[in-house]
């Protein structure tokens, strides 16, 4: 692959965020210790995402329990906005080569089981703004509750191309 | 690595899953906007595999409330079977080279700890079919509940010989 | 890089446990079918690590429900005190390149929410010991239970430099 495809591959992602109506969100800094993306080689390790928009937690609390299965999708689909947020700032969208794994957690009432209609809101973000390249494996898991009180928690690892 | 060694692997475990009286599962699609498994360079990312067999979750509830320990262990042979299963119709067994990583998952009731006793299930039987190739690093967790109630879930990361 | 920045790096090290005092656990063997550490290229996979020091569970129990948060951050230290010890072990602390990865779940009460808190104490730890090396993408999670009643659990993703 060549530079010059990642750049048409950055410029299509573009246009189909904003063929969607989507705005990425500002990524979020880390507020502990840790970092948003580390890479290795050609793999990237984007750190758990929730859903945070304009420095606030968009969607909050258990699915079940008030928030229904569509808010955990609302909120699935802002984790994967704001990953992709962190790898455009962290490597560029134009080294993104394919998503190789999506672990996607779900703040979950007692009973719940339908995890992956919720963690599809952030498979299917992927895949509409990334195209083939967001197309991943995936495990999908139900915790009793998230960090700050999410509704849902990604996390990614990304293949990429060379740096250019 | 030559791919008679391939070859001459993938027969091995053939033998060694028929000396276990081990009908390998008939690998299920993924259900959802995901693949099965994702290969990047010789690294193979396998989603989570919940106890499917022929069409049905075969092992389904929370360890200790009901089911018990020893189908919780059924429950992650079987997903064991089944993560082997992907890999042979993503990539062929001839190219599995090692096990890397396992984490495994437990739907558990309030206070059950035994995650590692029933995840050992899939450990014993990824090493009783693939040899030491089969040895993996390992995380075992429980949760209250799973995806379409399974019993048990696993994912896996694969090393993989040089395609052919 | 050399091998040489690989033995002064270790070198460093083991100084700045020494300056904080600290002596790695001896690193506990796997008690069922898996390997504490697995490398695979320039990666190693080490398995999940509870806060065992002398060959019994420090801290046990639930955050929230008699351990408090600050004896969450001591077992996250002693997590990853026994993560480097496993490493020290497995393949030399003069191959540790970057922790790339860190997932860490904490035992938790219902409602509690603060486990990025917790997971600090090994963040924090990794970074005193390794120095910039240590820093890592992360995921923090709660759960119910984990396994031994370990009240944390920690397990990461390593880069190496290529062995001498």
């Amino acid at each position: 692959m060549t530079t010059e495809d990642g750049a048409a591959f950055a410029r299509e992602v573009q246009e189909r965020l904003a063929g969607m109506g989507v705005e990425l969100p500002k990524p979020a800094d880390a507020s502990y210790t840790y970092d948003t993306v580390v890479v290795w080689g050609d793999i990237a390790f984007v750190s758990g995402q929730i859903p945070k928009l304009d420095g606030a937690v968009a969607f909050q609390g258990v699915v079940g329990d008030g928030p229904t299965i569509d808010d955990g999708i609302a909120a699935a689909q802002l984790c994967a906005a704001n990953a992709i947020a962190q790898l455009d700032r962290a490597v560029g969208l134009e080294r993104v080569a394919r998503v190789l794994k999506l672990n996607g957690y779900v703040a979950s009432a007692p009973g719940f089981v339908q995890h992956p209609s919720v963690i599809e809101g952030a498979s299917k973000f992927l895949v509409a703004a990334l195209g083939e390249a967001g197309r991943h494996a995936r495990t999908a898991l139900g915790v009793p509750r998230l960090p700050a009180d999410a509704l849902v928690e990604i996390e990614l690892v990304v293949g990429l191309r060379p740096a250019a």
